[in-house]
Parts: structure tokens; sequence; C-alpha cells
């Protein structure tokens, strides 16, 4: 029972993925679709994905998973598309993306699904994993645009009404492009699946379905009384307004 | 503007976490909140974590995230209480758990925060960090507590109304306990924070508040009408039925 799909990218990219042994996956090949319009749309709809990366040195070595704002772009020199970070250049986990491999994870919760056992308990999800080199964007026209990129994911079309970023700005913002090469999509859809001698045995299974819905947008202090389009078209794409 | 923290552990337990070097936050230090409480407040609402695991071997490790259910209890071996993850034992990323660190990272976007700069741009936030690593649970009442756990986790109560796990059901499932030892807790709340001139220079700024709500429960074709009681106020613990 997934929730309707908010596609947000211009244009889906047509073609399959080019999953490799990392991304392809071992179990459940049912549920992976090595779609690359599933990935733009699902990359487009998720607000915070989270990147995995690995911090410290041989036997100290670890994962740290961080929860980060994205933003695709396919206009970039990464065939494929460029899925951007950016983070304050003071940030500690930044220096542990050079030149080591990452993970980003983007996940949508679409319901719960409650079984008649507790084994065949489940969720209802959209799922893609990237995996892959960052590459640190030092050229101004993409890193602008980058940023835009990230700012209009937040909220279409927000980026055009702002000023411009001041030098200042940008020397504190760290930018990073990660290629999307070599990524995979997963999900769960649909009922439960039960045991047939548990569906005899009666009792009720179903979805709950879920989604992630906006309020009213509340302005600060100092702002007019009027919101402005892109934040009240932004709100009420999130659902706020339609009870 | 942080949504209304559901809380489904039956008690918090008092006292501040032990962040190490590792879970200790080298930036915003005034958004880094050292308190157990919250932790389990955060963990308890969390529907879905991301687990970070390094794969791999030497210069091919790399670190790879997987959306994860999970489950709180405190009634386990581990000080501080245990999350519980559960996997098929088919699954690749088990082996990869043994002996090695994880990084379980959960995560809860309560607004979009749209200032009058890109830059100020940011996103509201609840997220939970924890390092460690995973306990294979083999004690026969403990993995069948954490399973229950991780079923009433999704839908509290429903456990109870359930037939037991069957042993074939229990062989084929891996359960793992990842020790509240070394965690950190890091969240924003509030409006933009603007500079002055931003606000001078007039503009609407403000929150889009977000939060996960429920539909209607769909049962599936063999269910009776009446849905039962768990499901029910699960769906309207989770906003179902409230406009």
């Amino acid at each position: 029972m997934p929730t309707q799909t908010t596609k947000m990218t211009q244009a889906s990219h047509a073609g399959p993925l080019s999953p490799t042994a990392r991304t392809t996956l071992t179990r459940s090949r049912d549920r992976a679709a090595t779609d690359r319009a599933e990935l733009d749309a699902l990359l487009a709809e998720v607000l915070v994905a989270h990147l995995g990366i690995t911090v410290g040195e041989g036997e100290d070595a670890h994962p740290v998973v961080l929860p980060v704002a994205i933003a695709v772009d396919h206009d970039g020199p990464d065939e494929g598309g460029s899925l951007y970070l950016h983070a304050s250049v003071a940030a500690g986990w930044i220096s542990s993306v050079r030149g080591r491999t990452v993970c980003l994870t983007a996940t949508l919760l679409d319901g719960l699904v409650a079984a008649r056992s507790g084994f065949h308990h489940s969720m209802n999800y959209r799922s893609a994993v990237v995996i892959g080199r960052c590459r640190v964007v030092a050229d101004a026209d993409e890193r602008a645009r980058a940023l835009d990129r990230v700012v209009d994911h937040m909220v279409p079309g927000r980026s055009a009404t702002l000023r411009p970023p001041t030098r200042k700005e940008l020397a504190a913002t760290a930018v990073l492009a990660l290629p999307l090469a070599e990524a995979s999509v997963k999900r769960r859809a649909g009922e439960p699946k039960d045991d047939p001698h548990d569906v005899e045995a009666g009792g009720w299974a179903g979805v709950v379905p879920l989604r992630t819905v906006a309020g009213a947008p509340e302005p600060d202090a100092w702002s007019p009384a009027e919101v402005p389009p892109d934040v009240a078209a932004r709100a009420a794409a999130l659902g706020h307004g339609q009870g």
C-alpha cells in the first residue's frame, strides 16, 4: 500500500541502473527494482537520507551513520546524475569521506504490516542504496547550482526567491557529489503474507498506511502575514489542508 | 517545532548517557542532549532506523546502510538497555556484523526550516546515534522476548494476541542485541536563525512542521470487519481520525 509518490525531479532519466555485486540484493530479488525512474522518484521524495561513512583507521575503523539533506541533479558532470550533500567545512565527518567509499541510503516508510503471526509482521517501504566515492565539488558554478538544488529539494522554487549566497557563506560550506552510478532500490508493498493455517484460524491482518504530512507553515516573528507561494505549495504537496 | 513525542517504553531509565569520543559531538554542542530519557523516547518513536555495517575486508571494506526495524528492552542482560534487531538467518549482512563495530542511527524529521537565505535553510529533527558491537542472542527466552518487543514496537500490545512463534520460524530468525551504552542524541528545533540584515530586508521565514500520520487500517480479504483494539489504537496514536 505505498502512498502516492510525489515526483519533484524535472525529468526522469530513462534506463536501468547498473547494480554491481555490492548493490545487487542477495535476497528478495522480487523486491529489487533496478529501475532508474523509481530511484529518481524515491530520491526526489526523501527529505532526510542516511549517509554511512568509515571513521578511524585500521583496527579502530568503524561505520558512522549521519542524517543528511540531499538533492539530485542531472545537469552535472556525473553520468547517471549526481546526489549532492553539503555540510559545514568545520564538520568532522567531511575529512573522513575523502577517498573512501560511502553508502547513502534513502528510505520512505509506507505502512505497518500487521500479520496473524509475529513472524510475518513487516513494514511497507521503499529504500534506495547508493554506494560510491564522493567528489568534492570545487567548481563555483556547480557549487552554486548544488546548493540551490538542496534548498529547492526542501521547498521547490525557493532558491529563486532568495539572495545569492555570500562569499563567506560559500567558503564555509563543503559540497560533495555522490555519482548515481552504483545503486539499487528495494521495496515492500501490499498485504501481509500470512501462512494458510493462520488465515484459516481467523483473526485480523492488514496494513496501517503511513505518510509524512505537513502542518500549517509557522512564520517567525518578523514575517509578513502572507505565506509565500513556494512554502504554501510545499505544505500543500505534503498534505496540509487536505484534512 | 518538534511533534509530540509518543512514549512507548514502559519506563525511562534515569541517568545520563556515557558518550565517548566516538559519540561526543565535535560541533553544535548546544544541540547535543546527553539525556537517557530523550534517547529512550526517540528510540520508542522511530519505526525505521538505519544500521551502518562494514562489509568486505581490507582495501575492499566499505560501509553499507540498511533500514531496520528496532525494539528497545531494559529487562535484558545489557546495562543501559538493549536495542534489538532481527533478520532472516539467510540475510547476507548478518555475517558482516559478527565481531565488528556497527552504528545504528534513528532519526525523526520534525520540520522544514525555510530561512531568508539559502545558507540558513535547515531541518528540525531528532537523531540518536548508537555505536557498539552486536551480541547474537542465543538464549531462547531472550530471543522470544526480543521478537515480541519488535512486534509490539510496531503495534503495542499485539504480540499477546498472536500465536507463539514456531520452532521453524525461530530457527529462521537471527536476533541481535546492540547495547545502549555508547550513544548520543542530537536535535534541532525552533525557528530559522537568520542573519540580522536578512531579517531587516524583509521576506517570510518559518517552519513547515512535519509528522508521520497513519491512515485508516486496511484489512486483507480474510479479516473480520472489526479492526482489533491494538491496531486501532496504533493508528489513532499516529494521528488517524484526528483530521
